[in-house]
Parts: structure tokens; sequence; C-alpha cells
């Protein structure tokens, strides 16, 4: 799946000589937990968090008055921002999410900002692509790691006349050269489908099968 | 996958009557943004975050002491939390973080914590199935929809001696009837496989082909 699909266009900006109050209320009216700090070229500059903010604030439990909230967003933004581009794959985007531990990711075109995507965009995306939406069941097989496993499954599944909402394969951490595929399939009860994968001779480990 | 593969055991707690600076402690500590609190049958009643934590603490701009240290855990805690079990299959229980903009889910067996599942934990597992740290590449082919595709594609894959990494399919939003499948295989030039497909009279919408 490609970024456009995912970013958010007329993304929420704001200038790093604007006041944290400024974000508070613009996160607030919006909805949104990243704001993209652009200069008078929309170069992205910075970015601000909620957790920017959240750690500007006085404590929740204090009386102390809201003294920091005139402050410039220069002084808390997050600065050096990893971006992305509309044609990249959000699959491979998300690797950089997770080893960045990145919340928001600004997508840029001739170095201008276009779009934003989020954490909550990459989830949403890895639950479409996966069919974790759509009704359905899943069964997980282990298999020796060889090419065909895939046609092999989706050979049973054609005479099954079953529709395959995804497929994805892992490392069986417990055996060696053995992976495990995750056949997601639209229907809601598996057990047909089940035993003609065990009549084949596949190993079926999850769903537990009831003897 | 499963959620006990996933899932981190020697979850670290605290109780309710526990104060906010030992829970700094900790996260610190374990470098950890969540914290299950429990009661002394190791139920769970509550969960504290970094952002509770971020939200009790005094401006990172201001001059207030930290006063709010000593306060108790209870006083900040999130209640009714969400719960999942080590049998549930992570990919379903995405869908929940996703809806709930969960951070962190508790694993309960017989109503005892046994372990913890964090959004990084969910993003892990996504990116471990769907093959995205695996070298390779990703073509995306435009399909009407019916079953057997897979069986198509695999057995075209399997002519090549082309391992598949995985496949995923979504609803293609510009053509009704149609998905895009979202193919990850484990070659770095892509090209003798894209050929191969067009070919077979397969629509290769992404990488744009180079006339």
């Amino acid at each position: 799946m490609l970024v456009k699909t995912v970013m958010t266009e007329n993304v929420k900006t704001l200038k790093e000589t604007d006041t944290i109050e400024s974000a508070i209320t613009m996160m607030n009216a919006y909805n949104i937990r990243h704001i993209p700090i652009v200069d008078d070229e929309r170069h992205v500059v910075g970015l601000v968090t909620d957790k920017d903010i959240n750690l500007a604030l006085p404590s929740i439990l204090s009386k102390e008055t809201n003294v920091t909230m005139d402050h410039d967003l220069k002084e808390i933004m997050k600065k050096n921002i990893i971006s992305t581009s509309e044609y990249d794959f959000v699959e491979e985007l998300a690797v950089d999410f997770h080893q960045f531990d990145l919340g928001a990711v600004p997508v840029v075109k001739n170095r201008k900002l276009i779009g934003i995507v989020t954490q909550t965009d990459i989830m949403s995306a890895f639950i479409e692509i996966t069919g974790m939406k759509h009704p359905g069941s899943i069964i997980e097989i282990d298999v020796f790691d060889k090419p065909g496993i895939v046609h092999d499954i989706g050979h049973t599944m054609k005479e099954l006349n079953t529709r395959i909402v995804s497929i994805t394969i892992y490392d069986n951490r417990e055996k060696p050269n053995h992976k495990v595929v995750v056949l997601k399939i639209n229907a809601m009860n598996p057990q047909r489908v089940i035993e003609a994968l065990v009549d084949k001779g596949f190993d079926v480990v999850n769903p537990y099968r009831m003897e």
C-alpha cells in the first residue's frame, strides 16, 4: 500500500514562533496529536507532539497556573524530522516507525509538506491489508520452508471455493527451517477447511484442533 | 500469531498505593511506558502510562518543584482495563488496539496477570508476519476479486522458483470488485518477476513500470 493511500492531506501546521497555547488549541479543535512546524516555504523544520505539550504543561495535580502557555513552539519542538514520499510503501515505512519509535512522519514532495502519516494510520493499513476487519477465520499452518507453499495452499483453497483474505508467513522460532503460515479465509467456521488441509498433510497448529 | 508469542512475561507491576515517584523510577530503570497496577492476588486493577505521568509532572519549562511525586498511583491510573488471553491472535487484538486507541493490554489467565502486549509489540508482529524486515521487493497487482487469485499468483512464483515472503490483499478503493494484491518476494530485483506477471496478463500497478 502506498503512503499516498493512507496519508492525511490538508495537514494542520504551525510556525516555530507560534505559542504552545496555539498548539494546544489546534490539537483539541482537530483531535490531532502531531503538528508539523513549517517555514514560509512549507519546509518542515520541526514536529510538536502531544507528549511535548504534556511535558511542558504544569502538573494536573498542582495549583500552578499556566505560566508556560505563551512560550514559542521552537522551545519544545523536535528537530531533524524523518520524512517520507507519497510513493513509498507503507509496509516499509512501518519498519522506520518501529525502529525509531516514531509517532508521525511528514510526507514531502520537492521538499514541501504535502501530508502526514501517523502510527495510527500505519496500524490501520496493516489491519486493512491483513484483512482483519473482514469477517472470517485465522488458521495457522506449520510448514517446511520451500518455494511453492503459497501455491499449494492456494490450490487447496481454490478446490474448496474458499476465498483467501490474506496469507502471511513468519519464521517458526521453535523449528529451524520451518515457517508458520497465517491464513485468513472468509469462512466463519473454518472446520471444513482445516479438515481438508489436514487430509492433504498440512500441520495445522492453530486454532488447536478439538479431537 | 498468538499473543503468547509476542507478549512480555515477567511484567513489572506496582500497587495502587505506590507513589508516582516509584512509577517514574521503574519506567526509567526498565525503559518501559506501561505499568499494570495489581492487587495482592495479581488481579489487574489499573494501568499507568508515561502519558499519565507526564500529565502529573510539573512543566519542564517552569521552576515548580516536584510536589506531586508522592501522590498515590490510584489518583492517576486508568481503570476498567481491556485485557486479552495468551491464545488470542495478535492480528485480531490489533483491531482493539486501533479501535480503542490502546497503548498496552495486560494478558491474563484465570484472572491473574501473566504478561503484557504493547502497541510496539503489535507493530513488530505485523512487520514480522508481512516479512518487511526480510530483504526483497514489493509488487502490487490489481485483480478482479474471485477465488483462486492466490493460487494463480503462487503458481507463477513457483514456476519462477521465487519464494513468496507474504501475500496481503486489500480493497481497491478506486475500482469496485477489484482488489490490490501486495506481493512481497525474496528477490532484490523484481524486474524478472514483474515481466512474468505482465506476460500472464496481471496488471502490475506498483512499482510503476519504466517503459
